[in-house]
Protein backbone atom coordinates (compact mmCIF):
# COMPACT_ATOMS: atom_id res chain seq x y z
CA UNK A 1 0.00 0.00 0.00
CA UNK A 2 0.99 3.62 -0.56
CA UNK A 3 0.90 5.05 2.88
CA UNK A 4 0.48 8.64 3.65
CA UNK A 5 1.51 9.32 7.27
CA UNK A 6 1.19 12.98 8.48
CA UNK A 7 3.38 13.91 11.39
CA UNK A 8 5.66 11.08 10.39
CA UNK A 9 8.18 12.79 12.29
CA UNK A 10 6.46 13.30 15.38
CA UNK A 11 6.33 10.41 18.87
CA UNK A 12 3.47 8.58 16.96
CA UNK A 13 4.01 9.06 13.76
CA UNK A 14 7.58 7.00 14.02
CA UNK A 15 6.48 4.65 15.70
CA UNK A 16 3.70 4.27 13.15
CA UNK A 17 6.57 4.43 10.87
CA UNK A 18 8.15 1.70 11.95
CA UNK A 19 5.78 -0.69 12.20
CA UNK A 20 4.04 -0.01 8.41
CA UNK A 21 7.30 0.56 6.99
CA UNK A 22 8.60 -3.02 6.56
CA UNK A 23 5.34 -3.68 4.70
CA UNK A 24 4.53 -1.01 2.69
CA UNK A 25 5.22 2.30 1.26
CA UNK A 26 5.46 5.17 3.26
CA UNK A 27 5.14 8.76 2.11
CA UNK A 28 6.65 11.00 5.41
CA UNK A 29 5.02 14.08 5.57
CA UNK A 30 5.15 17.26 8.16
CA UNK A 31 4.73 20.93 8.82
CA UNK A 32 8.49 21.25 8.65
CA UNK A 33 9.97 17.78 8.12
CA UNK A 34 9.45 15.00 5.76
CA UNK A 35 8.94 14.35 1.90
CA UNK A 36 6.21 16.61 1.99
CA UNK A 37 5.03 19.46 4.11
CA UNK A 38 1.24 20.22 5.05
CA UNK A 39 -0.64 22.37 7.60
CA UNK A 40 -3.43 20.38 8.30
CA UNK A 41 -5.28 23.47 9.89
CA UNK A 42 -5.06 24.95 6.25
CA UNK A 43 -7.66 23.32 3.46
CA UNK A 44 -5.21 25.24 0.71
CA UNK A 45 -2.23 23.31 1.83
CA UNK A 46 -4.26 19.97 2.21
CA UNK A 47 -5.29 20.49 -1.41
CA UNK A 48 -1.65 21.35 -2.23
CA UNK A 49 -0.54 18.28 -0.41
CA UNK A 50 -2.80 15.76 -2.23
CA UNK A 51 -1.98 17.48 -5.53
CA UNK A 52 1.65 16.37 -4.92
CA UNK A 53 1.62 13.26 -3.49
CA UNK A 54 -1.40 11.81 -5.83
CA UNK A 55 -3.67 8.77 -5.58
CA UNK A 56 -3.02 6.97 -2.05
CA UNK A 57 -4.31 3.59 -0.06
CA UNK A 58 -4.17 4.69 3.13
CA UNK A 59 -3.72 8.02 4.92
CA UNK A 60 -2.57 7.96 8.86
CA UNK A 61 -2.60 11.60 10.60
CA UNK A 62 -0.65 11.75 13.65
CA UNK A 63 -0.54 15.52 13.94
CA UNK A 64 -3.21 17.81 15.56
CA UNK A 65 -2.73 20.93 18.03
CA UNK A 66 -5.14 22.56 20.56
CA UNK A 67 -4.22 25.05 23.43
CA UNK A 68 -3.74 23.11 26.99
CA UNK A 69 -4.82 25.91 29.41
CA UNK A 70 -6.76 26.22 32.52
CA UNK A 71 -10.26 26.54 32.17
CA UNK A 72 -10.49 29.86 34.89
CA UNK A 73 -8.24 31.19 31.89
CA UNK A 74 -9.78 30.03 28.53
CA UNK A 75 -11.90 31.95 26.76
CA UNK A 76 -13.78 31.47 23.05
CA UNK A 77 -10.94 32.05 21.35
CA UNK A 78 -9.08 29.93 23.43
CA UNK A 79 -11.00 26.95 21.46
CA UNK A 80 -9.85 28.18 17.96
CA UNK A 81 -6.89 26.46 17.50
CA UNK A 82 -8.27 22.83 18.36
CA UNK A 83 -11.23 23.21 16.59
CA UNK A 84 -8.98 24.96 13.30
CA UNK A 85 -6.05 22.19 13.04
CA UNK A 86 -6.53 18.63 14.89
CA UNK A 87 -10.02 19.14 14.58
CA UNK A 88 -11.13 20.68 11.25
CA UNK A 89 -7.75 19.49 9.83
CA UNK A 90 -8.37 16.24 10.34
CA UNK A 91 -12.05 16.30 8.92
CA UNK A 92 -11.02 18.32 5.80
CA UNK A 93 -8.13 15.76 5.28
CA UNK A 94 -11.27 13.32 4.95
CA UNK A 95 -13.44 15.45 3.13
CA UNK A 96 -10.60 16.70 0.77
CA UNK A 97 -8.61 13.31 0.60
CA UNK A 98 -11.84 11.16 -0.52
CA UNK A 99 -10.78 12.92 -4.04
CA UNK A 100 -7.47 11.62 -3.77
CA UNK A 101 -8.10 8.02 -2.40
CA UNK A 102 -7.92 5.28 -4.17
CA UNK A 103 -11.04 2.52 -3.99
CA UNK A 104 -10.91 1.03 -0.42
CA UNK A 105 -8.86 3.36 0.84
CA UNK A 106 -8.66 4.46 4.78
CA UNK A 107 -8.19 7.46 7.00
CA UNK A 108 -6.63 6.85 10.42
CA UNK A 109 -7.07 9.89 12.61
CA UNK A 110 -5.83 10.85 16.02
CA UNK A 111 -7.73 11.28 19.29
CA UNK A 112 -6.77 10.70 22.88
CA UNK A 113 -7.65 9.60 26.45
CA UNK A 114 -8.83 12.97 27.64
CA UNK A 115 -11.86 12.96 25.82
CA UNK A 116 -13.28 10.51 28.21
CA UNK A 117 -10.42 11.15 31.48
CA UNK A 118 -10.17 14.50 31.49
CA UNK A 119 -7.04 15.91 33.07
CA UNK A 120 -5.87 20.07 34.32
CA UNK A 121 -6.31 22.30 31.36
CA UNK A 122 -7.83 19.89 28.98
CA UNK A 123 -10.86 20.83 28.40
CA UNK A 124 -9.74 22.30 24.49
CA UNK A 125 -7.94 18.29 24.05
CA UNK A 126 -11.29 17.04 25.44
CA UNK A 127 -14.12 18.68 23.41
CA UNK A 128 -11.67 17.97 19.90
CA UNK A 129 -10.75 14.40 20.74
CA UNK A 130 -14.90 13.83 21.48
CA UNK A 131 -15.94 14.79 18.11
CA UNK A 132 -13.45 13.30 15.73
CA UNK A 133 -14.34 9.62 17.79
CA UNK A 134 -17.87 10.71 17.11
CA UNK A 135 -17.28 12.39 13.40
CA UNK A 136 -15.72 9.08 12.52
CA UNK A 137 -18.52 6.50 13.50
CA UNK A 138 -21.16 9.22 11.22
CA UNK A 139 -18.39 9.31 8.39
CA UNK A 140 -17.87 5.54 7.86
CA UNK A 141 -21.38 4.76 7.19
CA UNK A 142 -21.71 7.53 4.44
CA UNK A 143 -18.50 7.03 2.67
CA UNK A 144 -18.78 5.54 -1.13
CA UNK A 145 -16.17 2.88 -2.31
CA UNK A 146 -15.44 1.43 0.34
CA UNK A 147 -13.49 4.20 2.15
CA UNK A 148 -13.20 3.59 5.61
CA UNK A 149 -12.13 6.17 8.66
CA UNK A 150 -11.41 5.00 12.02
CA UNK A 151 -9.68 7.06 15.06
CA UNK A 152 -7.14 6.33 17.20
CA UNK A 153 -7.32 7.75 20.97
CA UNK A 154 -3.83 6.54 23.07
CA UNK A 155 -3.16 6.99 26.23
CA UNK A 156 -0.07 8.84 27.41
CA UNK A 157 2.44 7.88 25.68
CA UNK A 158 5.44 6.38 27.32
CA UNK A 159 7.92 8.29 25.13
CA UNK A 160 6.03 11.93 26.04
CA UNK A 161 6.21 10.92 30.12
CA UNK A 162 9.52 13.15 29.74
CA UNK A 163 7.42 16.43 29.39
CA UNK A 164 3.75 15.45 30.09
CA UNK A 165 4.33 13.20 33.27
CA UNK A 166 3.46 16.07 35.67
CA UNK A 167 0.02 16.42 33.61
CA UNK A 168 -1.04 12.59 33.56
CA UNK A 169 -0.39 10.97 37.07
CA UNK A 170 -1.98 8.41 37.59
CA UNK A 171 -2.63 7.43 34.10
CA UNK A 172 -0.52 4.13 32.88
CA UNK A 173 1.95 5.43 29.97
CA UNK A 174 1.46 3.23 26.71
CA UNK A 175 4.66 2.06 24.89
CA UNK A 176 4.56 4.23 20.72
CA UNK A 177 5.14 0.50 19.42
CA UNK A 178 1.97 -0.85 21.01
CA UNK A 179 -0.30 2.29 19.80
CA UNK A 180 1.31 2.26 16.49
CA UNK A 181 -0.14 -1.72 16.23
CA UNK A 182 -3.68 0.03 16.46
CA UNK A 183 -2.37 2.27 13.11
CA UNK A 184 -1.89 -0.89 11.74
CA UNK A 185 -5.11 -2.86 12.47
CA UNK A 186 -7.14 0.53 11.33
CA UNK A 187 -4.77 0.50 8.09
CA UNK A 188 -4.38 -3.26 7.43
CA UNK A 189 -7.71 -4.37 8.85
CA UNK A 190 -11.24 -3.45 7.27
CA UNK A 191 -13.04 -2.45 10.47
CA UNK A 192 -14.33 1.34 9.65
CA UNK A 193 -16.57 3.82 12.06
CA UNK A 194 -14.31 2.42 15.27
CA UNK A 195 -12.26 4.40 18.01
CA UNK A 196 -8.90 2.42 18.58
CA UNK A 197 -8.86 2.63 22.37
CA UNK A 198 -5.13 1.82 23.76
CA UNK B 1 -34.38 28.39 41.55
CA UNK B 2 -34.10 30.71 38.87
CA UNK B 3 -33.53 28.93 35.90
CA UNK B 4 -32.66 30.27 32.45
CA UNK B 5 -33.78 28.20 29.91
CA UNK B 6 -32.76 28.96 26.83
CA UNK B 7 -34.78 27.46 23.51
CA UNK B 8 -38.21 27.47 26.39
CA UNK B 9 -40.16 27.61 22.81
CA UNK B 10 -38.51 24.64 21.63
CA UNK B 11 -40.16 20.94 21.44
CA UNK B 12 -37.44 20.17 24.34
CA UNK B 13 -37.26 23.44 25.98
CA UNK B 14 -41.18 23.69 26.55
CA UNK B 15 -41.52 20.18 28.04
CA UNK B 16 -38.53 21.12 30.68
CA UNK B 17 -40.59 24.48 31.12
CA UNK B 18 -43.54 22.45 32.06
CA UNK B 19 -41.24 20.15 34.46
CA UNK B 20 -39.40 22.85 36.05
CA UNK B 21 -41.56 25.64 36.65
CA UNK B 22 -44.05 24.35 39.29
CA UNK B 23 -40.85 24.18 41.04
CA UNK B 24 -39.19 27.23 40.02
CA UNK B 25 -38.60 30.80 38.62
CA UNK B 26 -38.37 30.25 34.82
CA UNK B 27 -36.92 33.04 32.85
CA UNK B 28 -37.79 31.84 29.14
CA UNK B 29 -34.86 32.96 26.58
CA UNK B 30 -35.29 32.54 22.82
CA UNK B 31 -33.83 33.60 19.82
CA UNK B 32 -37.08 35.32 19.06
CA UNK B 33 -39.65 34.32 21.29
CA UNK B 34 -39.55 34.42 25.23
CA UNK B 35 -38.73 36.96 28.24
CA UNK B 36 -35.03 37.65 26.92
CA UNK B 37 -33.36 37.06 23.03
CA UNK B 38 -30.05 35.55 22.69
CA UNK B 39 -28.28 33.81 19.63
CA UNK B 40 -26.23 31.45 21.09
CA UNK B 41 -23.60 31.54 17.79
CA UNK B 42 -22.59 35.58 19.01
CA UNK B 43 -20.81 35.77 21.96
CA UNK B 44 -21.72 39.03 22.43
CA UNK B 45 -25.32 38.28 22.50
CA UNK B 46 -24.85 35.60 25.08
CA UNK B 47 -22.82 38.14 27.34
CA UNK B 48 -25.71 41.12 26.71
CA UNK B 49 -28.69 38.65 27.91
CA UNK B 50 -26.57 37.88 31.34
CA UNK B 51 -26.82 41.49 31.54
CA UNK B 52 -29.78 41.32 31.72
CA UNK B 53 -30.83 38.02 33.47
CA UNK B 54 -29.00 39.13 35.96
CA UNK B 55 -27.48 36.37 38.21
CA UNK B 56 -28.81 32.60 37.98
CA UNK B 57 -28.85 29.05 39.95
CA UNK B 58 -29.22 27.28 37.02
CA UNK B 59 -28.59 27.48 33.05
CA UNK B 60 -30.36 25.14 30.65
CA UNK B 61 -29.61 25.23 26.77
CA UNK B 62 -32.12 23.45 24.57
CA UNK B 63 -31.16 25.06 21.54
CA UNK B 64 -28.25 24.63 18.87
CA UNK B 65 -28.29 24.45 15.64
CA UNK B 66 -25.96 22.11 12.70
CA UNK B 67 -26.26 21.40 9.22
CA UNK B 68 -27.79 18.41 8.22
CA UNK B 69 -26.53 17.32 4.77
CA UNK B 70 -24.97 14.02 3.10
CA UNK B 71 -21.37 13.50 3.77
CA UNK B 72 -21.04 13.83 0.07
CA UNK B 73 -22.21 16.96 -0.28
CA UNK B 74 -20.26 18.15 2.31
CA UNK B 75 -17.28 20.73 2.49
CA UNK B 76 -15.11 22.65 5.57
CA UNK B 77 -17.76 25.47 5.11
CA UNK B 78 -20.73 23.03 5.88
CA UNK B 79 -19.53 22.23 9.59
CA UNK B 80 -19.31 26.03 10.40
CA UNK B 81 -22.50 26.23 11.14
CA UNK B 82 -22.55 23.54 14.17
CA UNK B 83 -19.30 24.59 15.11
CA UNK B 84 -20.36 28.07 16.00
CA UNK B 85 -23.80 27.39 16.82
CA UNK B 86 -24.92 24.12 18.88
CA UNK B 87 -20.60 23.62 19.84
CA UNK B 88 -18.73 27.00 20.54
CA UNK B 89 -22.41 28.66 21.35
CA UNK B 90 -22.84 26.15 24.46
CA UNK B 91 -19.20 26.15 25.43
CA UNK B 92 -19.56 29.82 25.15
CA UNK B 93 -22.97 29.54 27.47
CA UNK B 94 -20.35 28.22 30.22
CA UNK B 95 -17.70 30.25 29.33
CA UNK B 96 -19.19 33.39 29.73
CA UNK B 97 -22.15 32.19 32.28
CA UNK B 98 -19.37 31.23 34.88
CA UNK B 99 -19.92 34.90 35.62
CA UNK B 100 -22.95 35.39 36.52
CA UNK B 101 -23.67 31.72 38.19
CA UNK B 102 -24.20 32.13 41.92
CA UNK B 103 -21.73 29.94 43.88
CA UNK B 104 -23.20 25.55 43.02
CA UNK B 105 -25.19 26.63 39.89
CA UNK B 106 -25.24 24.12 37.51
CA UNK B 107 -25.28 24.46 33.49
CA UNK B 108 -27.05 21.52 31.60
CA UNK B 109 -26.34 21.43 27.90
CA UNK B 110 -28.24 19.44 24.81
CA UNK B 111 -26.35 16.32 22.58
CA UNK B 112 -27.86 13.91 21.07
CA UNK B 113 -28.34 10.28 19.78
CA UNK B 114 -26.26 10.95 16.89
CA UNK B 115 -22.90 11.49 18.71
CA UNK B 116 -22.82 7.05 19.01
CA UNK B 117 -26.10 5.78 16.72
CA UNK B 118 -25.37 8.07 13.42
CA UNK B 119 -27.48 8.55 10.68
CA UNK B 120 -27.54 9.64 6.90
CA UNK B 121 -26.29 13.30 6.57
CA UNK B 122 -25.62 13.75 10.31
CA UNK B 123 -22.03 14.07 10.49
CA UNK B 124 -22.30 17.59 11.96
CA UNK B 125 -24.47 16.55 14.52
CA UNK B 126 -22.74 13.41 15.42
CA UNK B 127 -19.28 16.00 15.30
CA UNK B 128 -20.91 18.75 17.35
CA UNK B 129 -22.59 16.51 20.30
CA UNK B 130 -19.34 14.33 20.64
CA UNK B 131 -17.76 17.47 21.48
CA UNK B 132 -19.70 18.72 24.27
CA UNK B 133 -20.37 15.42 25.56
CA UNK B 134 -16.70 15.46 26.30
CA UNK B 135 -16.26 18.99 26.96
CA UNK B 136 -18.59 18.69 29.85
CA UNK B 137 -16.55 15.73 31.05
CA UNK B 138 -13.38 17.58 31.13
CA UNK B 139 -15.24 21.06 32.37
CA UNK B 140 -16.86 19.46 35.35
CA UNK B 141 -13.66 19.03 36.91
CA UNK B 142 -12.27 22.84 36.96
CA UNK B 143 -15.44 24.44 37.87
CA UNK B 144 -14.97 26.44 40.91
CA UNK B 145 -17.40 27.35 43.64
CA UNK B 146 -19.73 24.10 42.87
CA UNK B 147 -20.64 24.87 39.48
CA UNK B 148 -21.50 22.31 37.47
CA UNK B 149 -22.32 21.15 33.98
CA UNK B 150 -23.75 18.21 32.65
CA UNK B 151 -25.10 17.20 28.96
CA UNK B 152 -28.73 15.45 28.05
CA UNK B 153 -28.28 13.13 25.21
CA UNK B 154 -31.71 12.53 23.81
CA UNK B 155 -32.91 10.21 21.31
CA UNK B 156 -35.07 11.18 18.64
CA UNK B 157 -38.05 12.61 20.45
CA UNK B 158 -42.13 11.73 19.77
CA UNK B 159 -43.19 14.92 18.79
CA UNK B 160 -40.32 15.51 16.94
CA UNK B 161 -41.36 12.23 14.07
CA UNK B 162 -43.45 14.32 12.00
CA UNK B 163 -40.79 16.04 10.98
CA UNK B 164 -37.67 13.67 11.44
CA UNK B 165 -39.40 10.11 10.93
CA UNK B 166 -37.94 9.74 7.90
CA UNK B 167 -34.14 9.86 9.23
CA UNK B 168 -34.89 7.82 11.95
CA UNK B 169 -36.13 4.67 11.11
CA UNK B 170 -35.80 2.52 13.04
CA UNK B 171 -34.65 4.57 16.62
CA UNK B 172 -37.49 4.24 19.19
CA UNK B 173 -38.38 7.78 19.90
CA UNK B 174 -38.95 8.90 23.52
CA UNK B 175 -41.33 11.06 24.76
CA UNK B 176 -40.24 15.12 25.39
CA UNK B 177 -41.63 14.77 28.99
CA UNK B 178 -39.27 11.85 29.57
CA UNK B 179 -36.59 13.69 27.84
CA UNK B 180 -37.58 16.42 30.63
CA UNK B 181 -36.85 14.42 33.65
CA UNK B 182 -33.02 14.18 32.63
CA UNK B 183 -33.03 17.93 32.69
CA UNK B 184 -34.75 18.20 36.07
CA UNK B 185 -31.83 15.48 37.35
CA UNK B 186 -29.38 17.47 35.69
CA UNK B 187 -30.74 21.00 37.47
CA UNK B 188 -31.96 19.79 40.85
CA UNK B 189 -30.04 16.55 41.65
CA UNK B 190 -25.91 17.44 42.45
CA UNK B 191 -23.87 14.97 39.06
CA UNK B 192 -21.74 16.93 37.33
CA UNK B 193 -19.57 16.15 34.52
CA UNK B 194 -22.08 13.69 33.21
CA UNK B 195 -23.87 13.01 29.74
CA UNK B 196 -27.85 11.45 30.32
CA UNK B 197 -29.12 9.54 27.50
CA UNK B 198 -32.67 9.45 27.54
N1 LIG C 1 2.21 12.02 22.78
C1 LIG C 1 1.21 11.51 23.48
O1 LIG C 1 1.38 11.01 24.62
C2 LIG C 1 -0.17 11.51 22.90
C3 LIG C 1 -1.20 10.79 23.55
C4 LIG C 1 -2.48 10.81 23.02
C5 LIG C 1 -2.73 11.54 21.87
N2 LIG C 1 -1.73 12.24 21.27
C6 LIG C 1 -2.07 13.02 20.05
O2 LIG C 1 -1.34 12.50 18.97
C7 LIG C 1 -1.03 13.57 18.05
C8 LIG C 1 0.46 13.54 17.78
O3 LIG C 1 1.12 13.63 19.02
P1 LIG C 1 2.71 13.45 19.15
O4 LIG C 1 3.03 13.50 20.60
O5 LIG C 1 3.18 12.29 18.33
O6 LIG C 1 3.18 14.84 18.48
P2 LIG C 1 4.67 15.36 18.16
O7 LIG C 1 5.70 14.42 18.65
O8 LIG C 1 4.69 16.77 18.63
O9 LIG C 1 4.69 15.33 16.56
C9 LIG C 1 3.77 16.08 15.83
C10 LIG C 1 3.99 15.80 14.37
O10 LIG C 1 2.94 16.44 13.65
C11 LIG C 1 3.45 17.39 12.74
N3 LIG C 1 2.56 18.56 12.82
C12 LIG C 1 2.33 19.37 13.87
N4 LIG C 1 1.41 20.30 13.56
C13 LIG C 1 1.05 20.06 12.27
C14 LIG C 1 0.16 20.71 11.37
N5 LIG C 1 -0.60 21.77 11.74
N6 LIG C 1 0.06 20.22 10.11
C15 LIG C 1 0.79 19.14 9.75
N7 LIG C 1 1.63 18.49 10.56
C16 LIG C 1 1.78 18.97 11.80
C17 LIG C 1 4.88 17.68 13.16
O11 LIG C 1 5.64 17.97 11.99
P3 LIG C 1 7.16 18.59 12.06
O12 LIG C 1 7.95 17.62 12.91
O13 LIG C 1 7.59 18.58 10.64
O14 LIG C 1 7.00 19.94 12.68
C18 LIG C 1 5.28 16.35 13.80
O15 LIG C 1 5.72 15.44 12.81
C19 LIG C 1 -1.51 14.85 18.71
O16 LIG C 1 -2.79 15.20 18.20
C20 LIG C 1 -1.66 14.47 20.16
O17 LIG C 1 -2.69 15.19 20.84
C21 LIG C 1 -0.46 12.24 21.74
N1 LIG D 1 -36.19 17.25 18.64
C1 LIG D 1 -35.50 16.12 18.77
O1 LIG D 1 -35.98 15.01 18.49
C2 LIG D 1 -34.10 16.17 19.32
C3 LIG D 1 -33.45 14.99 19.68
C4 LIG D 1 -32.14 15.04 20.16
C5 LIG D 1 -31.51 16.26 20.29
N2 LIG D 1 -32.15 17.40 19.94
C6 LIG D 1 -31.44 18.68 20.09
O2 LIG D 1 -32.08 19.50 21.02
C7 LIG D 1 -31.94 20.87 20.66
C8 LIG D 1 -33.31 21.52 20.62
O3 LIG D 1 -34.10 20.78 19.71
P1 LIG D 1 -35.66 21.06 19.54
O4 LIG D 1 -36.18 20.02 18.61
O5 LIG D 1 -36.31 21.23 20.87
O6 LIG D 1 -35.61 22.46 18.75
P2 LIG D 1 -36.79 23.41 18.27
O7 LIG D 1 -38.13 22.83 18.58
O8 LIG D 1 -36.48 23.82 16.87
O9 LIG D 1 -36.58 24.70 19.23
C9 LIG D 1 -35.40 25.39 19.22
C10 LIG D 1 -35.44 26.47 20.28
O10 LIG D 1 -34.16 27.07 20.35
C11 LIG D 1 -34.22 28.45 20.03
N3 LIG D 1 -33.04 28.74 19.18
C12 LIG D 1 -32.77 28.27 17.95
N4 LIG D 1 -31.58 28.74 17.53
C13 LIG D 1 -31.11 29.53 18.53
C14 LIG D 1 -29.93 30.33 18.69
N5 LIG D 1 -28.97 30.38 17.75
N6 LIG D 1 -29.80 31.03 19.83
C15 LIG D 1 -30.74 30.97 20.80
N7 LIG D 1 -31.86 30.24 20.71
C16 LIG D 1 -32.03 29.54 19.58
C17 LIG D 1 -35.54 28.69 19.35
O11 LIG D 1 -36.00 29.99 19.67
P3 LIG D 1 -37.25 30.70 18.91
O12 LIG D 1 -38.42 29.74 19.06
O13 LIG D 1 -37.46 31.98 19.69
O14 LIG D 1 -36.82 30.91 17.49
C18 LIG D 1 -36.41 27.59 19.97
O15 LIG D 1 -36.96 28.04 21.19
C19 LIG D 1 -31.20 20.88 19.32
O16 LIG D 1 -29.82 21.10 19.54
C20 LIG D 1 -31.40 19.48 18.80
O17 LIG D 1 -30.33 19.02 18.00
C21 LIG D 1 -33.43 17.40 19.47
Amino acid sequence: MKILLIGANGTIGSAVDKELSPRHEIVRIGRNSGDFQVDISDSASIRKLFEQTGKFDALVCAAGNVTFAPLSEMTEDSFALGLKDKLMGQVNLVLIGREYANDGASFTLTTGVLSHDPIYSGASAALVNGAIDSFVRAAAIELPRGLRVNSISPNVLVEAMGKYAPYFRGFKPVPAADVALAYAKSVEGLQTGQTFHI
